[in-house]
């Protein structure tokens, strides 16, 4: 590592300092066999100095599971919290929007969502300077008659329980999400997760797609060269890694998890959005919003 | 009708004929209910067409889980068939791919699932012209340790049962879909629905986003028009009224399944779909590879 920051010639290595961490979790492992069997992992010995007060948050692209165990067993959960939640940031027609949870917990009950809702509220007011953030229940139509047993039941309880806290819109469809009709919409970490893959993956079809059309003869050739930093712009507002990491909500101290395939750029922007969380106090607020649940 | 229809001078009069249907099933009834109380809704005016021999499919652009209700009540599901499940053809950057359940079964069982299976490498194999169909299971992530206990119930029952019938490759995660990894995806109608939508909405904020960026000053204006036709194939390659509607599968008799919002052509593609099957002996298929579950 030493000799990697070397090739840095201006560097600050008055702000960096190195840390030993001779596990590795991989992608595949089960959080928590690793959990117990590996002390030494990389996330483990951030969570530590973190904990000895020698760091303030952990910025993260290992195992999503272990990040969410290990912070939620050794950093514990904020007062009121029941389960962490992974918040994204994700472009729109209009305003990005949150989703939370992309994976975290994909197995909740209607209060874990109803919390994650309270979270998305006071992430989107501080971060995303939104007042009286619009939250959505992802469902797959909007009649109260749609939908699992848990859907409807989630929606029930945060009818039971909202009063003015949230500005809860009710049921929102899959096609409400990138139209921009919600500033947070709110999921299981299962289907969350598999609509951000989604999203991410039809992103890049449709650009390699316009990338097959406009190459397809010479005159369109000329015109694809002309229209590259055209689509440098458009891919920009696309691209996850611009919006930085995704915050675990919920935790104890700050955690931001970062795509298993980020880039260094994608690193940078997730360490900023570590420092923006850490600039206001999000936490606190949380804490305060769930006392009047 | 009969006035709307007289507007087109050459229409082939001798073969469309009107059936009068006086009640209509709105978008947000609920279908247990619908089926009860509305006896003349155009469903179930043509699902009669079918029972009594005078008809030989349905295709219906209305209330999807009424036209499932309906015609799973009144034609009756294929023998061995435990229920009816809506499969959908997307493009990806490969080979179009099939997607079933995308709304009928929202809260299934793994034997469902296993069936869809089945119905998917029968449509594939005839339809879309595939040897030996790779049949992809849906999850957040492709090792076995990953997903709901739904899902991993679902991998075990295809372990257990699957024998030589199917290509079977594992879990595939969203990010597979659209790259085109595998021939037919199989998930539960919640998910499959959020999903389609995602979809649908994603390519037209995609192309609304290019189209932004072009007109964004005079030169990328001209290079916009240039660009118009270039566009339009895109367009065609992300546009599900091309691939026409989406068949039931499992039911007696041929139902298709068109959006809610779907243009001439979309219906025209629709029927040309019903045709196709029609002339396919899909559902004899499915019994004989059912049987040898």
């Amino acid at each position: 590592m030493e000799k990697e920051l070397e090739r840095y010639h201006n560097y600050p290595y008055q702000r960096i300092s190195l840390q030993i961490a001779e596990e590795v979790i991989g992608m595949e492992e089960s959080p928590v066999a690793a959990l117990k069997r590996k002390r030494n992992s990389s996330i483990q010995v951030a969570v530590n100095l973190i904990k000895e007060g020698r760091a303030e948050a952990l910025v993260s692209a290992g195992n999503t599971g272990a990040v969410v165990a290990i912070t939620t067993l050794h950093l514990g959960l904020l007062p009121g919290v029941e389960r962490a939640g992974i918040a994204i940031v994700i472009p729109t027609l209009k305003d990005p929007c949150l989703i939370i949870d992309v994976g975290a917990n994909i197995n909740p009950r209607p209060l874990h969502l109803f919390q994650y809702a309270i979270m998305a509220k006071v992430y989107a007011e501080q971060i995303l300077q939104r007042e009286k953030p619009r939250i959505g229940l992802l469902n797959i139509g909007e009649e109260e008659s749609k939908g699992t047993n848990f859907v409807k039941e989630t929606f029930s309880f945060f009818k039971s329980r909202n009063g003015n806290l949230l500005n809860f819109i009710g049921y929102i469809e899959g096609r409400d999400i990138f139209a921009g009709e919600v500033d947070c919409v709110v999921c299981d970490g299962f289907v969350g997760n598999i609509v951000l893959k989604v999203a991410e993956s039809l992103g890049e079809t449709i650009t390699e797609m316009l990338r097959r059309e406009l190459s397809r003869n010479i005159f369109s050739k000329s015109v694809s060269l002309l229209l590259k930093n055209r689509l440098k712009n458009l891919k920009k507002n696309l691209d996850y890694s611009e919006y930085g990491g995704a915050p675990l909500l919920g935790t104890q101290k700050i955690c931001i998890i970062a795509h298993g395939a980020s880039s260094a750029k994608a690193i940078k922007n997730a360490i900023r959005v570590a420092k923006e969380f850490g600039g206001h106090r999000i936490n606190n607020n949380i804490v305060e919003a769930l006392k009047k649940c």
